[in-house]
């Protein structure tokens, strides 16, 4: 059984033009575009002899049953809408690599004896509520009150008020409790492009997630003094950007001592502001993001007691005062050891090469694996470029992804 | 002979009140409230007896006319111009410090026997037209033709119609040329506040200026790659941020190690902008500016040599392309010796503690220098703040510079 993979192309193709027309590739969550979207998916999904649905999340829901009637099921899926100005593949390629294999499961009549459940996931990139994987969030009880009272930030609607809109119901949804019945779900698996330059480096066909890592990210604030940059002498100074640049400096350097005694650790500093930003003033402030993600725990408490004890030094050092505040810590996500095995397994039958990696960006199946086992499999794209019109997926590469997902349904399934 | 504080004050307090109501103390260039301030100051000077007049380049001047027909002349003066919110002593100190000087002498009964030229820069701080210093530049020649074409940040004027609009005359102007007889000057002086810390830190009364340090200005551009924070490994990036902290870190501390070994230096970057700027997105450009200030050309050569060469270094490193543009290299100024015997003379017969320094900001003297003597006179201000409201020199810290000026205006002119 194989898929066809000039048909998963262009179904590609053709979710690529529900777009904002001036700014390709843009299908928010929540828009006109992503409704289009959706409502294009219902009809393929329909067409292909799935029940369609809207769970209480707005996840959109489209159910393959198995033969053996109150048999388990299978979850597969990801989402469909896009950052601003992003790709083509980037979420959309796990919902229609599902759609391609139950397209391909049907003509080549092949039956399952378990149910499954694909999902499009409700906004999984950090929308205009301000908050990524709403869908899965919601669906897995990974959520609270306030969440549902984030407010859009162009219409001020509230996130609750969206997600009824978009087919939800807000009286089936409660925090800490999921939509699933887990206990009949022997997993999830989702699609996904790499968004990393790794598989091409190593000219690898597929990877297989072994786990999602957690993101940590704190804010810094330096505060120095804001003096005329001619006539306030270097050693009279209380300069934020001096002290600034010596602490990412150090992150960075810490970062890399992390790296080379684990296979995933990533320091970044992504977002830099200075106060008043004048060429001539010495900086009175420095605000910038640290983003952490690794698979350990550990190493990030680690690394997070080394940079704060450097902060203490640098800030004595350079007079200036530096505070840091937490955003966001999440924990890391483990692939099942089972599921991981079937992919594996699969994988050698059709040939491909693979690698087990970790992945660095977050996902809906992060949400997943908190209600169920859960495992990835990464297809590689072009120079690890993603959220970005050049982002791309070759057809054959796609091709191989979603027949290893299609074989390993068969394997999970039949 | 002694100046009047309290009068001297009043007159700050006076000019404070001309400025934008909602953001004091403001008082640009070519606005109204430089209109009224320059009437006001007109009237002054007329009512203590000066012959008042616009030059070419529309310097507000006053003349008190020595004994001597055919005297030689002195020059005193600063300009009366704000930055947006700034303060209240920033250049009007020194030309109210001359309108006080002359007051007082009239009061005394004493006439020079040589002319003092009192004057009223116009435009010293940069103003709308991206430009600094355009009564000082063009009155002593130090421009060209492309100047006077820059145009008006909101309305478009060009800068030669907006000096004529002021009372000046481009038929007078040439570059390389200036408007004072210069053979008919034995200097020129700037009393002005020191914009530092250096004098209240030693608990001093006035600054002997030896020199206006050059301001060399480089913009840089680090340009890496834009990839996922998450999904890129730390060792297969190009990251703009991570190359430009290493560059402004070393920066820091090669200006340290020139500092060590010469009285005057300094290197500061005070503006630092990232692309795109995101938490989770490694920094794909980093735009700084590099600010360098010294009394020595040497220095700045060799500096910059230092810093070209760990640049380099740094872009192999990390896997980015680094280039600077040269934005503008200035001379230093140095100032007249017997100009800064006489100021030191003074000093020491009026029982102030005094201190030789050079200063890092530029100012109208240091295009003085360029045709005549020149030397400065540096007042403390608290906490060396200045382009803010919170600007400050006390009534007695302007008194003592002020006398200063006075009699060493007595010692050149009687």
């Amino acid at each position: 059984m194989k898929i066809n993979s000039e048909r998963l192309w262009q179904t590609h193709m053709t979710a690529a033009e529900m777009t904002e027309a001036d700014s390709p590739y843009t299908r928010r969550s929540f828009t006109h575009e992503y409704r289009e979207m959706r409502g294009w998916l219902a009809d393929a999904f329909q067409q292909a002899g799935l029940e369609v649905n809207t769970d209480a999340a707005g996840n959109l829901l489209a159910l393959y049953e198995g033969s053996l009637s109150g048999g388990k099921s299978v979850g597969v899926g990801s989402h469909t809408d896009t950052v601003p100005c992003g790709g083509r593949f980037d979420g959309v390629s796990g919902v229609l690599a599902f759609l391609e294999v139950v397209r391909s499961m049907k003509e080549h009549g092949y039956r399952p004896k378990k149910n499954i459940v694909g999902i499009d996931f409700l906004a999984e990139e950090p929308s205009e509520f301000r908050l990524s994987c709403i869908g899965s969030r919601l669906a897995t009880g990974n959520f609270n009150e306030e969440m549902l009272q984030l407010t859009h930030r162009d219409t001020g609607q509230r996130l609750g008020d969206a997600v009824c809109e978009w087919g939800g119901d807000l009286s089936r949804l409660a925090p800490g409790s999921a939509l699933f019945e887990t206990s009949n779900f022997d997993g999830f698996l989702e699609l996904h492009i790499e968004q990393g330059p790794i598989l091409e480096k190593k000219q690898l066909d597929v990877g297989l997630v072994t786990g999602i890592c957690s993101v940590t990210r704190f804010d810094f604030v330096i505060t120095g003094k804001a003096d005329h940059a001619g006539n306030t002498p270097m050693d009279m100074r209380s300069d934020a950007v001096a002290a600034a640049t010596k602490l990412i400096g150090e992150i960075y350097d810490i970062g890399g001592e992390m790296l080379a005694r684990k296979p995933y650790f990533t320091a970044t500093v992504g977002r830099i502001d200075v106060l008043p930003n004048g060429s001539n003033v010495i900086a009175e402030k420095v605000y910038f993001t640290l983003d952490i993600r690794s698979e350990s725990n550990d190493l990030v408490t680690e690394c997070l007691e080394r940079i704060f004890t450097r902060e203490r030094q640098i800030a004595q050092q350079t007079a200036t005062s530096i505070d840091h505040v937490k955003i966001s810590q999440s924990r890391p996500s483990i692939s099942d050891p089972f599921l991981l095995s079937v992919l594996e397994d699969q994988a050698k039958k059709l040939g491909l090469q693979y690698t087990r990696m970790l992945s660095g960006a977050g996902h809906d199946a992060a949400y997943m694996s908190t209600i169920m086992p859960m495992a990835m499999i990464f297809v590689p794209c072009r120079k690890g470029i993603s959220h970005a019109a050049a982002e791309y997926s070759s057809k054959e590469q796609l091709a191989k992804g979603t027949n290893l997902l299609l074989h390993a349904l068969v394997a999970l399934t039949a």
